[in-house]
């Protein structure tokens, strides 16, 4: 297996990738028709109430290794979101401040990680958001080759360099660069369309007329049963 | 399989429930003396430091499916909790703000749901509270009958509709709809002879003492040694 | 098997536990050369922010029996975290409100569970910090024998009466009683290393330059692929 | 809580048993048009190829405590299947070699076990099959009350006693009595169904044409592109 | 999102298929250098001692919706493995004896799925072998597109239709069509090494020696200490 | 961390050991007092019917390298057992039928090993039995240093070399070394005793009479009902 590192990429547009990071991941995902791309729900924030979106510089490392990480920061430009995937399951603790400041300062906007993370009181002084399968102490090594910028599988999604991702306490979300416009607009439609459903329902109206589900449940032989 | 929605059940009297509010779910639980009931405790609460007590109305779906949860509002009266499961395991997230919205505008107190549930910061700013499964951002469909207000597992709990719903951080209990008061007398009872408990243990008594546990031990063959 | 309370114990000097309080879990561990040593990530912390050192006391229970936690509040003395441990797997809720209450009368700083807990709301209220396995409402008996300040095993790892245990977000620590004076001075060493590294990464530095790892990936025969 | 040993329990018609057995967990289930009442998946079989149907004996336990087993053997009648369930979560060694002895001379014919089991050479070399969460040696104490032939849940199912378990390698289902005899009728019809069936798709018939989906697929929207 | 059926997809060279499946899952593995295409270790066969390999006919199933495996019999060909996923995480009973005796009319030599399976008795009696996450005899509907050979993440592992995918007891593998040849020629190469190193080790050589592992021991600084 | 290797350990009685192997981990464990020292249940064997026991050489590796397994058989003598950890936790298949040839060349008599295994079938045709927590392809490498026979935790049991390890169907249990001839002498009187016992339950006499619980039963307030 060849181990590269391929440091520049092709990003989606700024104004696209903040769009999405307005919308956040269930509306992105709905309005993309739901394929895969959202990562398991494993996959947790460490902070709350934060939502990004920014375009994926992806490393694939050795499980218990971080040496990639390292090497993908000099790959990485303001705005951009490091995506860690590693080959084989592991819960290590393979980010932690330090590399939190150094992204920082390369304007890294956050950290999608499966494996663990650590020194999470520090990072959430610092302001710097992670997404991440676990909470763990443990450190790693430097000893063993990987690849930034190459397409990885993270947490059961597909990922490629420069795809957009968009992050917040529902979870995480892959947008392929190339559809990133046209996803923006049609979560946008549908944000618009859900703000007059939301005045509906919370007028007190049912879902069930709202939706038309009236005809869909008598079809399907969903009887009513009035007495207690 | 038969699939019925039952519009009419019988509750709980309102200062019963109201009462079982402010015992919380471990003093409950301890007053009916441990009986299944108890939710699984992979059931976690969306929020922190909320606790409800309400009626429950349950819904019984397809996994990956919310048609019901749908039909279901219609059921519910002000004061009410929906319990929702599904037919298998599932972690799709079968809830939102929109839902969230609608239950509020119908009286609903909170949501039960052995699933995923989304849009997290939403359903908190609404002051809307839910314990589940997961959070998941995979939205569902609306194509496969179930139930509502029938018998339902939800989390290894048997649910009828109409038991109480009692849900804290500490998870998520059942009462029997015909044992709530009872159960409410047993949980005061507790709650002011753990008043006095507490005084003296914070006053340093210990609780080998208290509890009259030295006996046990000894009987139980339990030796101390001194030396260091 | 015999069953027994050690009512005496040793201890590390208090100025070096309160040392290695300061320093961390993550930093700690680091310093010891990651031993085994440190808890399974799966328990955690039931409050934010919160880092205690402290003289373990050991508590080996049946599971779903607290008896023996009841046993061990007299050995314990000001400083000291119970750290308790079950002969099989539970997640049974063996500790609440009135233990918590009582430990704190007697100094106790915190406690480690490898099981359920709770009344997490209200030991949060009371200021007691505790890492654990499950929150579960499900309470406990109080009829089979265990030991009091004998070595166990929890959440894999091996800890002696008197070991420090370090605790914090990032997880639990043992730390050997007799390595602790060392184990804080490596500890002090690499917070004052690592104090210079935060600064040359926060100027933008790299972690391959500053670390030295461009030879090491050459070496690895990772290639740099420069074309988008 | 109270606590109950039922002894004398209503069971279903001997040959609608037999003729469940004959039809197996997924035929049954299928017929019976998939509610709840499948235990989760993680109910394994000890052996492998063995089917059988029987009525249920209920025993719930306090976990790691099989004090109720020994006490629900003599409300057993020949052909039954004891179901055993804890009030929480555990995978202690609550069956063995003995039991199942003691089982096989009542006429017993498999057990349901939402626990740990232990002896699983000793027992296949028995002959007694059983379906378990956990093979564990860790063995149990008999200090703590609990029921026989009560409403239980198992492992997500709602059990009640003279309820036909079916259980094979498939899983473990349940049939509620009273259901019996229309669900062997219409299980049978499936099996007579499917044996059509099974020849046509034996002779390359393809599944979207005997079971018309080509036009669900269109209506789905769901395209054919035919070049490579 | 936009559904599709491929029907004509590229496959590696039958020769090539046929040597792939003589070599096994761990053997090919690392002749590749062990990269992501390894599934999850949580799919497991039903079967024992079976290894096969063929060419990926991809399905994308909505998660309890088996509809698409039944659109995607007409795309198989003689020598293929169909390896079928969900859009979010499901264990429902997907695949059972019937579509198994219609893949074998097709000749179809394996399957893999992550998600449930049935019929596990009769899929083995058939000589139709599987690797899934998990046996479950919930059924599923038809109700749901979804999509036939596209890329989709299977247990974590990317997969392109027509990729070879190898299986046996240790697991499940794919090789990227374009690298199946060069990577059978390395897992032969390899296959005639370990068979050299084999022999070296059986006549009792150790494999620091034989790896020269001393240098390396010694290097990392790990001592020899021979009194016992 | 220091890291060694210790060549020489003491070891039990030959006869001691080969009797632990006769009675099995159940039995021996009972007769134990049931103390920690058995691994948790996760850890399975990967063939059917073996039991063994032997004197305990423990490893400790970086998870995912498997330099110490290599380093580690020079100090196995004939009817040792290997029994491996990770410093955190590891799926990846860190042992092979390499290995197993190597061990079996210098006489031990199997595998305990809390990560994952692979070459699963070859193992099987060699006869050399093995316990891992995963089966999983996923190779290891050999640069990270760890120890070899100083106290380990696996799986959650503490092992010291030297200990004797018994393992069959039903787990893995550490005794230690010191305490074997005592636990022998306690599991063969335990045996003795319960081939009475079996032969009574056998004639169809009840537990409850056998064990005298019914005076149990009745103090803890069960009731018996006689209605059906």
């Amino acid at each position: 297996m060849r181990h590269v590192i391929r440091r520049n990429i092709e990003r989606a547009e700024a104004a696209v990738i903040a769009g999405l990071g307005v919308e956040g991941v269930s509306t992105v995902h709905e309005a993309m028709g739901r394929p895969q791309g959202l990562l398991r729900p494993e996959i947790r924030p460490i902070q709350r109430g934060t939502r990004i979106a920014g375009s994926a510089v992806t490393v694939l490392c050795q499980a218990g290794d971080n040496l990639m990480i390292h090497a993908a920061i000099e790959c990485c430009r303001p705005g951009d979101i490091l995506v860690v995937t590693t080959f084989s399951p592991s819960t290590d603790g393979m980010f932690g401040e330090l590399l939190g400041t150094s992204l920082l300062a390369h304007g890294v906007v956050g950290l999608v990680l499966d494996a663990g993370i650590r020194d999470v009181v520090e990072l959430n002084e610092l302001g710097f958001p992670a997404w991440a399968r676990a909470v763990s102490a443990h450190g790693t090594v430097k000893a063993t080759p990987g690849s930034v910028n190459v397409d990885v599988v993270c947490a059961g999604a597909l990922v490629s360099p420069g795809d957009v991702i968009v992050a917040d306490d529902d979870g995480v979300l892959v947008v392929p660069r190339s559809d990133a416009a046209e996803v923006l607009a049609a979560s946008q439609a549908r944000t618009a369309k859900e703000a007059a459903t939301r005045a509906r329902l919370a007028a007190g109206e049912l879902g069930v007329d709202l939706y038309g589900l009236r005809a869909r449940l008598a079809e399907l032989g969903v009887e009513y049963l009035d007495q207690p």
